[in-house]
């Protein structure tokens, strides 16, 4: 079957698997001391313009999250999240099992605003309550959405009038990167306290790198890895991936693809009188629909239905980077012929 | 000045410090195991006709919760609450830091309803989201007001269908029964799993009883509270205070006190057209008043702004086992006086 | 039956019980921010001589020693403890409780020693092991023995060196003082980083002050303490209780008239040749008995085995604010009458 | 240089790279539900003859370590090891990160006796101290030296006759089953109540595989790996590679080849009257040498120290499945040209 049901559901990018291939049988000291983490964590600082950066290289992506959160954190401090997070919503209380709670505000669009940080910061006033001291923003977001150069600077200014650490997931970076080009690795590296480039669901088998811009949250970090058990042995194994995909900017290069094929769906969509969930900005489309069609496209194609919505289902479709052009075609077949 | 402030502004009820001094000099075995403790756990099984209730004596609230929720939770599971809930908006992140995440519905006057609950539940569909398993509801809840037995035994009914422990944090309970007598400590032990009977906001230094009524949940409850620096090694001081509450029914004079004062204060201040920001209905009053009037009034009577809404303060009255007829008689003078 | 179990077997001293009842219907601000608080703090600073520590009291030791533990290390940091420390023994794991390791050298005589603790320090290379960061004594230690001064210079020294915070666990410190005048507050307040002045065992009827020396460590205590739940709604009580135990040298007469008690004991059992399984320094005393005799013993006084040594009984007696010189004499015609 | 520094110091083996290769295309569902886990697990549960066991594959050996100690245990529980231990010494706290004390006793040649878990077992009288619950054992052990198949029934008894739950880390278990065949897979499937196979140690770029055999340990095991961010979102990836070395036996081919190796040069270094640390039973071999020695070895070849004792070094030398007869011929080289 064709699947558009989510953007980790084929292995590596031939070029990354090349290069894993390639490199197989070096020998690299362990735990991420080796020289393709070493240089794939120099590209990323000179993407992002930020010498200074330190960057580390985790498995997954909730992983990646709790490392992060519970790091930079301190026991009685919050991170404040759109309620349609990651963090909130798919973690399965992972943050809070590290001892902190995700402040949550509900957002439109997935998407965090100044005034609903205003909001969460406004109702902290003593120690009786727990202190915000961290934003945490996906992008894109969990709902496909995209946040602006202008919306994220505007959230930064508020973290910094506030003493609040802007943290931004990265895992579907390349995607987002594809739909807003003018808020790419550079601008990151100055709006973000510290983001994630996540390797999974662009290409690569697995890996997330994160990059801590701010100095002073870099102390340490190793041990806070080793000690959440996300250290990985052979790291080299990671840098090889998250260092091909920084090279001839195939990480963005996989983007587009993704990009692309998504917005090809999302116009013929439109064009047929599709419904839309949330507005089409990324790689995953929502649409609304009834569940009986719901069902019929999803004999014919693999994706899922994330929420229900009293008479619809909220269906995702997703692109990834092994999505085909033959792939689109098919759905856009579908999409002509079966009226909703 | 005269102190609507809280509920525990005072020390022990006189009856209870005499109960201390009187046996002040006693010799007993620690850690709750004393010969008080037991009495005062088997007063408490009595009174709500539970045989086969665990009883347990610790300090304070926050702790009492944070024992609760972490004892009978799996890490993956979180407790649901009322965004007023005390666990949500007061403890500083305890019980996420114990690992959990207090699943938050947003209610009205402080109340969870099961449609609320049903939300959270239908929410949850697999391992990819924390699990809900434990319904949290205070009586009387944080903005004062109380459910009634029917709303309770709506809850129970669907934690029942949905396999969620019932947890009801009585830290202000002897207001509430006053208030409610038809809801005692009969209808709590046939309709909470486990509830607490709060000691130091009604008449004790300090001691909030913990009772396990459901079976399954007793195992090895000392071991959890010893864990979480919870057994007091003076357990009998807690035991003398517990015991001595609910001799006489002591604990619920106290509460039909509190609750009478209350509603002396209620019915004059609604006389003078004072606006209320929620229902008055147990020791705790709230008022919606001008921050003009809220100082003026704060200027004569220690009372304390809970919230700020646009243009108005949310002004809390708290009377306490300490309040005096003649307290009152002043707050009275002061609103038939000062018309806002 | 006479009572050597332990020092938190009876109420308040007669003075404290005093001071709780003549100030019981005082009306004061909640969680420690009321006059009493605020008095027996300035007492304690005065009496360290550190005039810009900060105090906090809280309720238990276990809580105490998780509270501070907790608040100064960082996730993958380690304690450094004596195998006895009641932080390794007899917390059920509470320290772990919080995320972190107790690194554990086994001593002699209750006592961590400079070389204990190069050993730990030395063993630490990298981020793949806990990094140790304080040190854990206490004074007196778990098996009745005292630190002396120039110990525990060394034993900072060790820490300045290695960057260590030197903690120091005083919930028998009145009994400890008594053994070792030379070694008072003032030294205290030299040596420590952050030590504790218990109440509980030593005539209160709860209450344990933290005293934090080093105002690195001072920042967000509040927070810390309500998220560990250790923030108590009437603080005032404990503030009573301290600042009594402060006044007028209370604290110190308690533990002079303990140290005399136990002094007296086993000056009586050394004459009759009662084997010691610890050095007899404080106001616990340990013998080794035979069984049979251990159990005649403790049909007559209520007092514990503490541990099995292949053939013999480790006997644990021990002397409070409430022995009386007539307890002693029971107990010094018992020796006297039944040789082991 | 040639490497005997570790075994995780190259890539995948050629026939595990082979099948990512092969499947790199394959459409997938995520999580671990894709047909290459699926099949992986079928093959350990049938070489396991355990047809009722969970299998759960994760990234790392401290991540499986620390998710399966904190899901069986209860907050209060500790876990036995040795204290040579992975989890003692190697894992910076992970464990205790999740709230559990780590049990240790020292033990010779890495390994731990009945009689220690009997001693810890001793230890605990009641809900003041922590409880044992699990007994940590790791095979091959973190010193090279191997459990005999009666060593670890012995240990399953005493589990047996306290209640303890028995688990086996066998991040290093190829080697283990190649140095002692008659302790493989199926008794591995009797003995423990719950043990791994380490892919990343053994020819994997990753991917440790959790055998659940009891079966009241599996409910919800989705949850708590979820909750530990453990769950892997492209989990076939390590599906792939855990089904390819159980293929053909490829595992222990590897094993055998790894311990092969090491037993050339553990004879040649007997000849040559080098100095075990620990008997040589598997692919780490420990040596005792002067620091002059130790360096010149070092300048040759990639290996480390671990240990220092007194005046000698603590080296260690590891075999892995890309070690090559030629890297060993080498070495042998070196140990009869170099006589210490």
């Amino acid at each position: 079957m064709i699947y558009f049901l989510n953007d980790y559901c084929s292995g590596a990018h031939p070029a990354v698997m090349d290069a894993l291939v390639r490199n197989n049988l070096t020998l690299q000291p362990g735990y991420g001391l080796d020289e393709f983490t070493i240089e794939a964590c120099q590209l990323i600082r000179e993407k992002a313009k930020t010498p200074n950066a330190q960057v580390h290289i985790v498995a997954g992506g909730t992983q990646a999250n709790a490392l992060v959160i519970s790091s930079f954190l301190k026991p009685f401090e919050s991170v404040i999240s759109c309620h349609t997070g990651h963090i909130n919503v798919h973690e399965t209380g992972a943050i809070e099992g590290t001892g902190h709670k995700v402040s949550v505000r509900t957002g439109e669009n997935g998407k965090l605003t100044v005034e609903m940080i205003e909001s969460v910061v406004a109702e902290h006033t003593d120690e009786h309550m727990v202190r915000p001291a961290m934003v945490y923003i996906s992008q894109t977001t969990e709902v496909g959405t995209i946040y602006t150069k202008e919306e994220v600077m505007a959230i930064r200014e508020v973290c910094d009038k506030h003493g609040l650490i802007l943290y931004i997931d990265g895992a579907r970076l390349a995607s987002a990167i594809a739909a807003c080009p003018e808020f790419g690795y550079e601008e990151l590296g100055k709006l973000a306290h510290v983001f994630t480039i996540g390797g999974t669901k662009n290409g690569a088998l697995y890996g997330e790198a994160i990059v801590i811009v701010d100095e002073r949250l870099q102390e340490d970090f190793r041990y806070y890895t080793k000690h959440r058990g996300a250290l990985l042995a052979k790291g080299f194994v990671a840098g090889i991936q998250i260092g091909e995909l920084m090279k001839d900017e195939l990480y963005l290069e996989i983007g587009k693809h993704e990009h692309r094929m998504a917005e090809i769906i999302a116009k013929e969509a439109e064009k047929a009188n599709w419904e839309f969930a949330y507005p089409p900005e990324s790689n995953q489309l929502f649409f609304l629909m009834t569940p009986e069609f719901s069902e019929i496209l999803r004999e014919n194609f693999a994706c899922s239905v994330v929420e229900k919505r009293q008479d619809y289902d909220v269906v995702r479709i997703v692109t990834h980077w092994a999505s085909t052009e033959e792939d689109v075609e098919q759905l856009l077949d579908f999409i002509n012929n079966n009226r909703q």
